[in-house]
C-alpha cells in the first residue's frame, strides 16, 4: 500500500489540459427542484462547453439512464460518454476521484477518498451517501484507471485546489471540521494531504464563502489561474458578512508568493424564494431549504476546460456583478474563452459549476 | 444507417481468440434459487477458468454490486473489470452484444439485436425485459465500442454460431418461433442474418434440445469445433424425445461440407427437485418451473476461451456421460485445456456455460 507520493504521483492543476471531464446527471429530489428540469438547462450549457474541448464521461443511475440518453440526443450533443452508476447527488467534484499524474511516466491514477455527505452523522447535508462514497472506486474500475484507497480520510474533492506545482488550497473551516477527520489534528491532515496530492505545501485559508453548506469549500472562495495566481472571492461592503471572511483569507494569502486578484461575490444575495422551494422534495434527515435563505453565490467556482472558463452567471440583479466577473476573467485569462453560465438554478442544488465537475488530467491509463 | 456487411464487418468464430468475454452476476430470484449461492459455485469455477487467459467484464446490478466486488476479492480473482449495469437476468449470451470484426482494419463493432425474453409477450420467459434490452448498447458505449442498431430484429446470440468463414447455424425452431420476428419469412431473415453478420450462408437445423425453454436456441444441440466441424448433440434412444430432433438436425447437417461428431447427451434426464423448486422466488407473469420438469441438459453448451474449452458436468447419475463428454472433447480439442465445471446448477437457471457468456474477438477499438 503506497501513496501516490511514494510513486511519484502528484495532482496536476485544473488549468493543465484534461483527458476528459466527470459529471453526473442531476436526480436528487431534494437538491434540484421541479425534477431538475430548471437545472437541466445549465447542465445543457456546461455539457455543450465542456464537450467542444474534451470528452465527458456522464454518470448517471439506472433509473435517469433513458432520460439522459435522450436529453443527449436531442440536443444533439457529441463527445459524451454515458456510464451507468448510483449516487446519491450530483456533485462530481465531490465524490468521483482526484486525479494524480506520475511525474515520469504520465500515468494518471484516482484516489478514492472517504465521502460522508460534508460532515456524516455530525453536519452532513443528508444520510445515506454509501452510492457517492463507492462511485469513485466503481468509476476508475470501469473506465481503467488504477485508484488509491483513501477512505480511510475524509475529503471532497471541492475542498482542495492544486496549482500543479506542489502547492495546495484548502480552508481550515473545511478540513479542521468536526464532521470529517475529528481524530486528525492540521499537522496530521497536512501530511496526508502532502502524501496523496505529491505536494509540498498546504496553504490553510482560515475561511471560505458565508453560509456555504459544505463548510466553506475553498473552491468556492480562492481559485488558481496559474501556479502564482489566485482569484479570491471579495467584498467591500463591511456590512457583508463575507467581509470578515474574505479578508481573513488576504491575509494569508498575502504572505505566499502569489499574485492576488479580488473577483467580487454578486452584488446581491441570491435567496430562495417560496417558489424555489416548493418545487423540492426532502427525504428523512436531509437539510432543508428554507424561504429567504442565503445561498452561497461566488463567481470563483468556475471551471476550466482545456480551451475556455465555464463562469457561473446569476442574473436578475446581478447583471452588474455578473459582467464585471466576465471582464475580470477574461481579463485574467485572455487566451481562454470565458463562457458564461447561467448559474442561478445550480445554486439552488447546492454548489455550482465548479463543484459539478471532475477533470482527468492529459495522461495515460497503464492499469 | 449501414449494416455490418457494407462495412466489411462479419462475425469471427467463437473458437477465434479473444480481447475478452463478457458475464453477468446472477441475481433474479426466478432464475436462481437461493439466492443464487448454489450457482456461484459454478460461476466461480468459470470466472477463473476464462480469466486464465483473457479479461472478464462482469456486468453487475447497482444492489449486487458490492457482493460481487467482495465475491471477487475473496476468490482472489484477478482480470475482471466489473461493470454496473441493471439488468434482469444474467444471460449474457443473449442480452450482452453480438461482436463482428473488420476484415479491413481489424475493428470490433458491437451489435445491439432487440431482446424480448425469448419470445415476449407470446411465449417470452418474463414480462419485463426492458433493462436486458438496454444492456448491449449501454455495455458497448461503456467500453467505448461503435454499435450497429439491429433493435428492428429480434434475435439472441444463443441462437447463433458462426464458423467465422461466412456461414451461421440456427434452429428454424428459434428462429421462426411467433414470439419473435412474426412478420418476417425465412428467407428474409436469412437475409438480415447475412447482412449483420457478414455472412454468405444460413443453414437452417430444424430442431434443438428438447424442452429448451428458448425454443430451441442452436447453442444447446450444435457448435463449430473449427470451420469445418461441428459436435451435435446426440442420443441413439429411441425412445428420448431428443432422438428424433437430432435425427433431424443431423440429415440437415449431412447435406453441407462439414465433418460432424456426435455428442451423447447426459445419459439421464436433469430434473427440477422439489428441494430445487423451493429455492425460487418467482415473479407476476415469470414462467415458472415444476417438480419433475426435464431440463435442456447437453454438452454441447460449452465455451471456448482462449487456451480452453469450458466443459458441462453434471454429475449425479451422469458421470459416465460427462466422462465420455470430456474425452471426446479433449480429443476433438487436442490443443486446449478442457475445464469442467459443475453445470448442475447453471441448467436449473435455464441455460449452461455458453449461455452465461459472449466473446469480444480480438481486434481494435476505433470509435
Amino acid at each position: 500500500m503506497t501513496t501516490p507520493k511514494q510513486d511519484n504521483f502528484y495532482m496536476p492543476a485544473e488549468f493543465e489540459l484534461h483527458d476528459a471531464s466527470i459529471m453526473i446527471f442531476p436526480e436528487r429530489p431534494g437538491s434540484w427542484n421541479y425534477d431538475a428540469k430548471p437545472a437541466l438547462k445549465s447542465f445543457l450549457e456546461i455539457f455543450k462547453a465542456i464537450t467542444k474541448s474534451e470528452l465527458l464521461y456522464l454518470i448517471t443511475s439506472n433509473s435517469k439512464y433513458t432520460e439522459a440518453e435522450i436529453f443527449i440526443k436531442k440536443n444533439q450533443l457529441q463527445n459524451i460518454k454515458l456510464l451507468e452508476i448510483a449516487q446519491n447527488d450530483a456533485w462530481a467534484r465531490d465524490t468521483a476521484p482526484t486525479f494524480v499524474k506520475n511525474n515520469k511516466t504520465g500515468e494518471v491514477r484516482g484516489i478514492d477518498w472517504q465521502f460522508n455527505a460534508w460532515g456524516g452523522l455530525f453536519d452532513g447535508l443528508y444520510q445515506n451517501w454509501q452510492e457517492d462514497n463507492a462511485l469513485a472506486k466503481k468509476f476508475c474500475s470501469e473506465t481503467g484507471y488504477a485508484c488509491y484507497n483513501a477512505q480511510h480520510f475524509v475529503l471532497e474533492g471541492g475542498s482542495i485546489h492544486s496549482n500543479g506545482q506542489g502547492s495546495i488550497l484548502v480552508t481550515e473551516a473545511c478540513l479542521l471540521s468536526q464532521g470529517r477527520n475529528p481524530s486528525l489534528n492540521k499537522q496530521q491532515i497536512t501530511e496526508i494531504l502532502c502524501e496523496y496530492l505529491g505536494a509540498e505545501k498546504i496553504i490553510w485559508l482560515p475561511r471560505g464563502i458565508y453560509h456555504d453548506e459544505t463548510n466553506e469549500h475553498v473552491d468556492n472562495i480562492c481559485a488558481f489561474l496559474n501556479p502564482e495566481e489566485v482569484v479570491l472571492a471579495w467584498t467591500d461592503n463591511q456590512n457583508d458578512p463575507q467581509y470578515a471572511l474574505s479578508n481573513a483569507c488576504l491575509e494569508v494569502l498575502k504572505q505566499e508568493k502569489l499574485k492576488i486578484h479580488k473577483l467580487p461575490i454578486p452584488e446581491n444575495p441570491i435567496c430562495i424564494t417560496e417558489h424555489d422551494l416548493q418545487g423540492y422534495v426532502f427525504e428523512e434527515g436531509e437539510d432543508v431549504r428554507e424561504v429567504g435563505e442565503r445561498l452561497a453565490g461566488s463567481y470563483v467556482n468556475f471551471y476550466f476546460t482545456n480551451d475556455s472558463v465555464l463562469l457561473p452567471q446569476f442574473g436578475g440583479n446581478n447583471k452588474k456583478s455578473d459582467l464585471f466577473a466576465l471582464e475580470l476573467m477574461q481579463k485574467l485569462c485572455p487566451e481562454r474563452e470565458i463562457i458564461p453560465i447561467p448559474a442561478r438554478e445550480l445554486l439552488l442544488g447546492g454548489g455550482n459549476i465548479h463543484c459539478l465537475t471532475q477533470q482527468i488530467p492529459k495522461g495515460g491509463k497503464f492499469s
